[in-house]
């Protein structure tokens, strides 16, 4: 099955930009999506980035290739959907995802029309669309919008149950999942740049050195 | 497999108490506890609750029982696991668990020591203990400190990849997830308490009426 992985290329994840400068956050973001694109490699899949602008291929692992598309994220995608399904479609900031944690998604999806991975807050962090017709719409709950357009569509729908789908990483407390469940280069590159855990009471936030 | 579903008692749910006073939060940790104990005996579990105060065992579904111990919760479950391994613990606030999360937690750990559902913030939702010198230590980054102590005894260790599992509910933002995704009755006391979801831009929030 195709796999497109949408990347807002400019200006990326400004929720993190009180712990990260400009070029920090570009950097990590780029990390984490060469991160999504290996795992969906590892996967079996030859992952297309679907970037708001040029990106360096040789920069990516191996074997992803990069379809510019400067509109925003739901129209770029839907072009897509319109052109080919099934479609998987990954965001770029799940630096946890596994190739097994793909592998179930895409087992869930076998007997319906529309699979999905929620993310933490009401967002869709992972998708496989077999049915044509359906669109997505990633503004606000988007977990719950897709559902409604399924219905419209008389098309079903199954749900993974995933924790290392549902983390998306927007804002600072995000990344202490990644530093105590990651194992891979986005992990590495948060512990270059100095941080670390921050275990007090309640839940464990991070801290930079 | 024994389950055992440690409960505070007293003064339950703290961080909630910006949104729902002290009747609303023993009110609704006792709901969710409900919650937690059908869904372990629709998985065929007979839960018993292990309490730091009497609880009226008949406002708890069929089949539960209840051991009151109010040392802190570290100290109670280990007295728990040094009478008896194999031992399931589930926290009594995860209304989001199913069956099918509890089923792969316990299928994830057959041939492991120890097997380990990760709450966000690295936090310990629920555990299958064989090993019967594993402690727990459920403060700060537990799950960091139960892959030490597990490692320390040489034991082997599983990790479940389940979202719902990973949904422990301490703060109003985590009210989102039970309104998004849950459908049992702490998603309908919610309701009735007038909580809705707030969509605005970026993350869904909830809001009371």
């Amino acid at each position: 099955m195709r796999a497109i992985v949408p990347y807002g290329a400019v200006d990326p994840k400004t929720r993190l930009n009180s712990v990260l400068d400009d070029d920090e956050r570009a950097a990590f973001a780029r990390v984490m999506l060469r991160t999504v694109l290996t795992t969906l490699r590892e996967g079996g899949h030859e992952p297309t980035v679907l970037s708001t602008a040029p990106l360096d291929e040789t920069t990516l692992p191996a074997a992803a290739s990069v379809v510019v598309d400067d509109r925003p994220l739901t129209a770029a995608v839907n072009d897509q959907l319109a052109a080919e399904t099934p479609t998987l479609i990954v965001m770029a900031d799940l630096p946890l995802a596994t190739p097994d944690a793909i592998r179930r998604l895409i087992a869930t999806s076998d007997d319906t029309d529309i699979a999905i991975a929620p993310g933490l807050g009401g967002g869709t962090n992972a998708l496989v669309v077999r049915e044509p017709a359906f669109r997505v719409d990633y503004h606000g709950a988007s977990y719950l919008d897709h559902r409604a357009a399924a219905a419209d569509l008389d098309a079903t729908v199954s749900v993974v149950d995933s924790r290392r789908l549902a983390t998306d990483i927007d804002e600072p407390s995000d990344l202490v999942e990644i530093l105590i469940h990651g194992d891979g280069p986005a992990r590495a590159w948060l512990v270059d740049a100095g941080f670390e855990l921050d275990t007090g009471d309640g839940r464990v936030g991070v801290r930079r050195r």
